[in-house]
């Protein structure tokens, strides 16, 4: 049976290996990602996933799901390495790391692994630009029972370090895929489905509004919103309140608010 | 009449200041904060507050509300201050920063200064640590129409560059106070108020609850959410659908979510 390997070196290819994970072009190359501390894995072990490669602190406190974690890790022939926190704090790029980390294989993002009708709500957004937005986004998903998360256009990657964390979890319960709006709305076309966007253009309010699952909840990017074609090419713009100086929300603001109106509708 | 002042110098005592309000500790010796980018500014000045200082990039695009902002600052006191683009990003700590920032006097936060019949909605946030999350928090006051955010116990400082950043301009709209616990339940008993909180202690379906405004909406830390003792001393703990694996929303999203059911019900 493989065993632990104890990694003591900065310079060791395993640490260099690690670290580049934390680099959107190494990543795409590799086809893998980062996940880190506990909670985390084992969130994903529930959600069957396990890490190709299992990295721990030395001086760790013990855990029995890290004991779990690791026997599986092992018996489906991954790797299970140790190094010292400071060594782990220059993996995770966090000054105070958690005391474990693990190696994962992308999933498959194309939109045709995508089974529409698994789920009544799903969550679509365009050009995202920030990793802890799309994190939260994935964890709003998963809190309301969506599918997954389509993302569309020039997105943040939510296999990044920061998505990932602040998906809680969610980036392994919930589907991702990426896509093109070319080849976005021509796939929701080809089934049921009924496109949301939150908007000022002819908008019905948001409360009442003819929800029909399964519906696709769209936000736009950070500063510029949706597109204009975009917005016009859903089936239903809804409007929500705005009574400040401001005209709009937080895009992963707006889509939870929504997508909470949305399940309650449905439901 | 006042000019403005070219600063040219990494040395400059200009910049040192400037730079020392991203610190906290300056920040709150000088009572002083920073704000950056014509938007923000702009939203300021529509609030009625105006920068004791404005700080210009040498070779920014010329703009009516700048030259506005300008001519106000200068009439009434303030200082205007030039300096290269590059010397800007060491102040704002930005690659690209904007081509504006101001230094603002930091507003009255104590809890005697909130008239709680001025709205009927108020955002309260226990021990927040992001202020990204606060800045959004402050945002989503705005859309909803609160009064302000009142931060309980030891949260991110609403003052700094990020959660300034994150309110896009409600920082300047909102009322915000700073109270301990022990400080704020004795003041909230003192008159009208409803203490609000997600929970999962004897609560009620958010949806349809007997809200009551002045609502006081409190949402915990992002790791340990509400001690329990300021559960209790709620008077409407108040249950959201969660439908998926985690047992929980990020804390400015369950807010956001809560508050746009009160405001519904409330109308």
């Amino acid at each position: 049976m493989a065993e632990r390997r104890l990694i003591t070196g900065f310079s060791n290819p395993a640490v260099k290996y690690l670290r580049s994970l934390r680099d959107k072009k190494h990543r795409k190359a590799a086809g893998k990602f980062l996940a880190e501390g506990l909670r985390l894995l084992t969130d994903a072990r529930e959600s069957g996933r396990l890490p190709e490669m299992l990295v721990m602190a030395t001086g760790r406190d013990p855990h029995p799901l890290l004991d779990a974690l690791e026997s599986e890790v092992l018996a489906t022939g991954g790797e299970v390495l140790e190094m010292a926190p400071d060594l782990l704090a220059k993996v995770t790029g966090k000054d105070n790391p958690q005391a474990v980390a693990g190696v994962f294989a992308e999933f498959n993002t194309s939109l045709a692994a995508i089974d529409r009708n698994s789920a009544k709500i799903w969550l679509v957004a365009q050009a995202l630009r920030d990793p802890g937005n799309l994190g939260t986004i994935l964890r709003t998903g998963d809190a309301v029972g969506a599918g997954g998360l389509i993302l569309i256009d020039d997105c943040a990657d939510p296999f990044s370090v920061e998505a990932v964390r602040a998906s809680m979890g969610a980036v392994f319960t919930q589907r991702i895929a990426l896509a093109k709006w070319q080849e976005f709305l021509p796939w929701l076309r080809s089934g049921p489905g009924q496109l949301i966007a939150a908007s000022l253009r002819e908008a019905v309010d948001y409360r009442g509004a003819p929800y029909a699952g399964p519906c696709f909840i769209m936000v736009g990017n950070e500063s510029r919103g949706l597109p204009e074609d975009y917005e016009l090419a859903c089936d239903l713009r809804v409007t929500m309140p705005m009574k400040g100086r401001a005209d709009s929300l937080n895009a992963a603001i707006a889509g939870a608010v929504l997508a909470y109106e949305v399940l309650a509708a449905l439901e």
